[in-house]
């Protein structure tokens, strides 16, 4: 998706992700419980994007640093995903992920929650291993949010009360408390000072933020052969995202009728995707939300500017701007 | 069920024990998800004995310890244990917890899921605040031997081939390797030497597992009232126990085919009970598991020899002692 300046940090940073990768393999083992890499396996070699390790292998970078730290805090990071999109899959009761089925479809969800909670608990030892206690901290504040967003979204799933500030912080759950922790949590191994640790902080918060709105749009605009979404998916599956949370908010009594009728209620009709999308026209919705996912990414690449020059620096002022562009 | 010496750590530990609770209270609050709250408040308003927290405690003062990262700590370990059990009543699928309907049973799995999840990372920021990376480590290692002793259960379950190697893998995780950080991490706070650390450690492991094995005979000879639990529950629910693991080991083809049947296929009939305590009466399965429980609980006092002469060190003696009177 992120094509271009991924594939140029992914260039850059192949030598240390392969690194990572091996570290993956090899701490996703269990002596015991041969159940474990065949689950991880299964997800691990399904590929992904591999962005949040590679976030913090750039924000090290970035802040000079020239150890391998950076590497056990990249296969951390990945491990934390990894554990959340098992037990995503489990809780949205998915069947397909990255193009394949899901683990709880091949195995069952037992194995999902179990195995997540082995990667989490990896994900720990390894962040141990580093010594750093405020890179601890940050992480297990970063996990604090992340379990908060979710059962968030489960309380506020399909509730037309959900306002901008709640919508905000399942995103941050959801999303944006990972990268933030994974580009800050590379400043601070590099023993970078605080104003560009911060600086990392906001550039991966903002970065997620961004990258969400763009995946909520995408919904109601993308060409499904380049997203691998169908539109509407997300208004089938009923989930409240910016552009309509935005919508409702303007609704008058018969629209208001109609997000209670297929957003809460779930009965949907052929035509009401394309009444959504120009309810939401009508109101600019959609506009609005774009013009936030823009500004987010502009936060985003403000941010940088307290960070060194660089050229990993111009990768992730690249890779703001690419997060939106497939919404231009 | 631990009655008298517990009771007497209790008494001990009063006031500490109510800063705990005031602590668990606080940090199980979310400013933005109001099902936490309700979800945690529902499981740990349910009592239980706090027996972990307590060791913690106990250790602790045991080694002389002044401050009040213990209390920390011991919240932490309950958090800990909280969120196993959250998780494990959504894979066991169970629908009673501490006499009172269980959280998935109650809410759904999801939330017992994403809760569970918020109290592991809510339990990362306590141990975060104590400052101790060594705290740290024993606590992230303890968490990866639970969550891979949980898998090695599911897929060991109902499996006639598991060793008492197998098993002593899933008792520790299941229940030793909690035991043993809690009782380890309240000395290495305490500032322990080494070998008294190492004795904490060995101390609650022998005591998780002689508790655990207690367990198993429990359910074939323990009088309901008293336990909690109907004879022949885990017998009926097909558990590979002990016990049953020991009469397997011994079985010939008749008894291999009844074992089969039971328990691996789960065709159960009148009087298969009653049958399988006659066959493990005569290969002396059930005086077999029993002398191992008090061997482990005589491994447990053991080790307490290492540790300094102490009014708790004795209450922890009495503890192992009381574990296995149960089955004496």
């Amino acid at each position: 998706m992120l094509s271009k300046p991924h594939d140029r940090l992914a260039a850059r940073f192949e030598a240390k992700m392969t690194a990572v990768d091996m570290l993956i393999r090899t701490r996703m083992e269990s002596r015991h419980a041969p159940r474990i890499p065949q689950v991880t396996a299964h997800l691990v070699g399904a590929g992904g994007k591999r962005l949040r390790p590679m976030l913090t292998l750039a924000a090290a970078d970035l802040c000079g640093y020239s150890g391998d730290n950076d590497e056990k805090l990249a296969a951390t990071v990945e491990f934390i995903h990894t554990a959340t999109l098992l037990h995503d899959d489990v809780v949205d009761e998915s069947s397909q992920r990255r193009g394949r089925a899901t683990a709880n479809l091949l195995w069952d969800n037992k194995s999902s929650i179990l195995v997540g909670d082995y990667l989490f608990a990896r994900s720990f030892q390894l962040m141990v291993e580093t010594g750093s206690l405020r890179v601890l901290d940050i992480l297990a504040n970063a996990s604090a949010t992340i379990a908060e967003g979710e059962v968030l979204q489960l309380t506020a799933a399909r509730d037309l009360a959900t306002t901008e500030e709640i919508y905000l912080q399942v995103v941050r759950g959801k999303t944006a408390a990972l990268f933030s922790a994974a580009t800050e949590v590379g400043g601070v191994i590099a023993g970078a000072p605080d104003t560009q640790a911060r600086a990392l902080y906001e550039y991966g918060d903002a970065l997620g933020i961004a990258f969400q709105i763009a995946d909520d749009l995408l919904d109601f605009q993308g060409d499904s052969d380049a997203t691998g979404k169908n539109i509407g998916d997300d208004f089938r599956e009923r989930k409240l995202t910016l552009p309509i949370i935005k919508a409702v908010a303007q609704a008058d009594a018969t629209e208001r009728e109609f997000w209670r009728r297929t957003i809460e209620k779930g009965d949907q009709q052929d035509g009401d995707l394309e009444h959504a999308m120009a309810v939401m026209e009508r109101h600019g919705a959609l506009n609005a939300a774009r013009a936030d996912a823009f500004d987010w990414a502009n936060r985003a690449t403000d941010s940088l500017e307290h960070l060194p020059r660089h050229p990993v620096r111009d990768l992730l002022s690249e890779l703001a701007d690419y997060v939106v562009s497939r919404i231009a």
